[in-house]
């Protein structure tokens, strides 16, 4: 993995620059195409199999009422989804992607659980991560072990593209600390409105992330200090499937801002996870956008959404479809007997 | 179609507002849904069938040179498209649109043509316009009647939405003196490099369409005659097409620069028209965004492409189909049993 084969992507600038279209006039779609060659080693990129992979977990910060939903939605979402009344639901269906639900630590009524969502669950939520440490070192690391393991399922069914996506009450809150704490900036320019708080909330919000910034001052050094600290079990499982997509060669579509959050910190802990990256939209959250600088990564989409639990990502999907389908079918000049430029 | 139940918009709102996902989370995707209630008139919005119409002609401006590629190119296109091996063709087959290829003016090799290609050809390519009218008014009368008669079939057919595309080496120069014309702006700010012009080839474009626009300067008063002095066949009949598909209630996701100055004509001839447009995308040449404004619509995709062909448009399509599928599929608070939002 560490000797990636660095003409992949320059082969592809030559195949895209001899179809039949003046070079370069696809845009965004020719380097999307020629991207997915470098990242998969090859010359006929494929986008198929694959897979949206759902992590759930609940958040022990919500006692500091930083959502506008309260927390038994987290779980009622995860039986919405599984059953396919979600947007991730239908939106997977509509583009063949196979969808994985998978709980890590959502905090259900005792002994509750849903056909077709996937148990590992670490605990049932996070701690209050205001006021202690939201995860044990153990459990951060059992949380990327889950992930890690899942994603190694899917490398074996030949998958080619993973989307991930998450569903936790709270989430946001935690993400936000999270990324205050790598990227070094202000909890105010980072922090956003979440599933819809006002500008009450927000204040709220922001000072409660604050005051958990400063319970863990000492320990914000290095990124599994920063996650073990600030949270959540679903963010955690994502970084751990992150970095083994990454030894794998998967395309890893991006969705909003906690599944970013995960890249963020996947991407800070093992580089080669990065090189599998594509954003799939920019969301409304302020911190979204910031990620996305950091990790060099132009996002497809921006279109004003806010949603998680991977729809962004899936609404981008046909857009990657696209750019592989015509890196793979159009006919070339010579092939089609089309004259080329004459001028330039 | 004068008395549009204005009320249909609002419904779809109060549907959307009603789903498993915070209120307007999913931003301009639940805009888009909105729209096509209104479009269509109907709580239950479709995407399919859909056709991609591609109308191809030449343009007698060539002759002077403003173009980076040969004249011969349209019609090797036109077969290319036909034969499956162009952009438009492989994004047709990829997102289960169908496709038609109409010549209505293509100058082709004497008695040449393609299988897979109807032919509705007017005249061997237009006029050359800086000298002369592109085409007569009966001509254009012809073109605009063939692009009624091609979406009146596949209204017939039940088509929900139509592509439109188009083909013709020099019809960027043709578009932008029509925008000019329409828009009152100037040349300059509106003059791109259509497939690929250096900056030496750029100004020489801008001064023939200048020329242009002085011969035919005291006939420039309304969109009929403008398209009727600047060209060509393949924009005429997409303003035919245009104004058909308003009376049908169909969705016309627009293209590039040159589907959108047709869109431009047809909005201006008839207001009826612009309340079926959804943009696409929006193009490298300048004068999209500016017929875009104008058109009060807002791009789906801004990702830096300039081929025309329908192949923005098609692009963005999943995003359409993605819109529909959410409003339609999924489920609401209340029949998922999901709580909603405590705070605001």
């Amino acid at each position: 993995m560490d000797q990636r084969n660095i003409s992949y992507i320059d082969r592809a600038w030559e195949h895209l620059d001899r179809l039949t279209k003046p070079p370069r006039s696809l845009g965004r779609v020719e380097d999307i195409a020629a991207i997915l060659c470098e990242i998969q080693q090859t010359d006929t990129p494929k986008t198929k199999p694959r897979s949206v992979l759902v992590f759930a977990g609940d958040h022990g910060v919500c006692e500091e009422a930083i959502s506008a939903f309260p927390q038994s939605v987290t779980g009622e979402m995860l039986k919405n989804m599984a059953s396919g009344g979600a947007a991730v639901s239908v939106l997977s269906k509509l583009h063949q992607a196979k969808l994985r639900v998978i709980d890590v630590g959502v905090k259900l009524p005792v002994d509750q659980s849903f056909a077709g969502v996937e148990r590992h669950v670490i605990r049932a939520g996070t701690r209050n991560m205001m006021k202690e440490s939201a995860m044990t070192k153990a459990e951060m690391e059992q949380a990327i072990e889950i992930g890690k393991q899942i994603v190694q399922e899917e490398a074996a069914q030949s998958a080619k593209l993973i989307i991930f996506g998450e569903m936790g009450i709270g989430n946001t809150t935690s993400a936000s600390a999270i990324c205050a704490a790598i990227l070094q900036c202000s909890v105010l320019e980072i922090t956003g409105r979440g599933t819809g708080l006002d500008n009450a909330g927000l204040q709220h919000k922001i000072s409660v992330i604050e005051r958990a910034m400063q319970t863990h001052a000492d320990q914000l050094t290095d990124p599994y200090s920063i996650l073990t600290c600030l949270g959540g079990f679903e963010i955690a499982a994502m970084v751990g499937g992150m970095i083994e997509a990454g030894k794998h060669n998967l395309i890893v579509l991006l969705d909003g801002f906690i599944v970013s959050t995960a890249a963020l910190i996947a991407a800070s802990a093992d580089p080669v996870a990065r090189t599998g990256f594509l954003a799939g939209h920019v969301s409304v959250e302020p911190g979204h956008r910031q990620i996305l600088n950091h990790l060099r990564l132009t996002p497809i989409l921006d279109l004003n959404m806010r949603l998680g639990e991977a729809s962004g990502a899936l609404i981008s999907l046909p857009i990657i479809d696209a750019a592989a389908t015509i890196y793979n079918e159009m006919a070339t000049f010579e092939s089609a007997g089309v004259s080329s430029k004459t001028t330039s």
